[in-house]
């Protein structure tokens, strides 16, 4: 028996999200669908985590077993050749036995893209949140160092959640400016349901002067999702890694 | 009466190129349509040239003329309203009486970018050539070097060009690393039909040691479109920008 890990990377526009559902079709459909074809059997396989539809990832992780004898190179350009252009497996590679692409996480990293410009892109349409009017940067800057740390995020998980603890460690947030794009890249632990979106979405209110950078203690603190941000738009978010020991 | 110069963004990946055609949706009859509304008339839209299905632009440009007294910003945020995601109007300027998109450039600035990894990327695939092995840069930039000036590009044309003469100026051509990405600018006072995307491919096969970088001069001097290089595919394509005086 061989446990394997893959890396992949899709581009979430035409998926209803990570994880198999009733409605729409979900890259982890795919992802089984092409594997199934190269093992020559059906394959369940575990990831790190779900994305929303709409979400991106260059580095989700999701594992699977198997007592087919392949090398590696079968589970990356054999399945790319059956996989749609918006989906890749980017690595596969053999994990001691008991490994959990999801339990045996120790981190991941986000990336959240924001477009700041009067005008649209049609080109970063699919990729970033497109925002009309300047933001303050050194603002969003004090907010977000607020979120580092290990905190209970309640005010920050959508009503949807069913996460048994909102406590999680945040291990850094920075701000990349590149050119128009204003990146925010989070890197933790773990991450409740639409967390990201969520900070993102309170730190824009304070880059456009709507709510104070003071305002993240308090709403950590009280833990009232109302008193949060908006949840930013899906296409923003990109699932950049998952870290193992 | 004014004459009106737009800029024109977008993403050429679900268009059947620029100009209007009877077999698929082209990007000027969007244009016109998301016009005509603003202008409450039918208009017609005078481009600086065409661009094929499947490439992109981040500063196409077309005139018009119209009696109708609206200002600029009717034509760029009131126009994108009425356009698909996929197109937006990125400025609108009134220009002097005679003024016309194609007649009045002076050069173009074309991109086209080559993504180099074994794997194929989804996020990048709409935009990028995929090539799975290393290229030889240097290779690359001695054989750019001989497109620079002005020559006979008979041997760079497609079949279904119809251009008068084939002699055109190419005033720089540049290769720039980012990461896994390759893009070759070229800057030049005007194209044939498909001339970058067969530059492209020629140079490409410099890169990958199938062909020596000497070649171009031969292929400029005999004018051979079967001994140049293949037509690199569209997506890797994009217009950068059109100058004017």
């Amino acid at each position: 028996m061989k446990t394997v890990c893959l890396v992949i990377e899709y581009d979430g526009t035409d998926f209803a999200g990570w994880q198999i559902q009733l409605n729409g079709l979900a890259v982890q459909e795919v992802v089984e669908a092409a594997l199934a074809r190269v093992l020559g059997e059906p394959v369940r396989i575990f990831s790190s985590g779900r994305t929303d539809a709409g979400v991106h990832a260059r580095g989700m992780t999701a594992h699977f077993i198997t007592d087919r004898d392949l090398p590696m190179s079968a589970f990356r350009e054999g399945v790319n050749r059956h996989l749609p252009s918006g989906v890749a497996i980017r690595e596969a590679a053999e994990m001691p036995s008991g490994f959990h692409a999801r339990f045996s996480a120790v981190g991941k990293w986000y990336r959240y893209t924001l477009y700041l410009n009067p005008v649209r892109s049609p080109l970063l349409a699919r990729t970033s949140w497109h925002l009309r009017f300047p933001v303050d940067e050194e603002a969003m800057r004090r907010a977000a160092e607020d979120f580092v740390g290990r905190h209970d995020f309640s005010a920050f998980r959508s009503a949807g959640c069913d996460a048994r603890t909102a406590v999680r460690e945040i291990f850094s947030v920075e701000l990349l400016r590149e050119g128009d794009l204003l990146h925010i890249d989070f890197r933790g632990e773990g991450y409740l349901r639409n967390m990201v979106r969520i900070m993102v979405g309170t730190l824009v209110e304070v880059g456009l002067h709507r709510r104070h950078p003071g305002d993240v203690e308090g709403l950590l603190a009280v833990g009232d999702r109302k008193a949060a941000g908006i949840t930013a738009p899906p296409q923003g978010l990109c699932l950049m890694r998952v870290w193992y020991r």
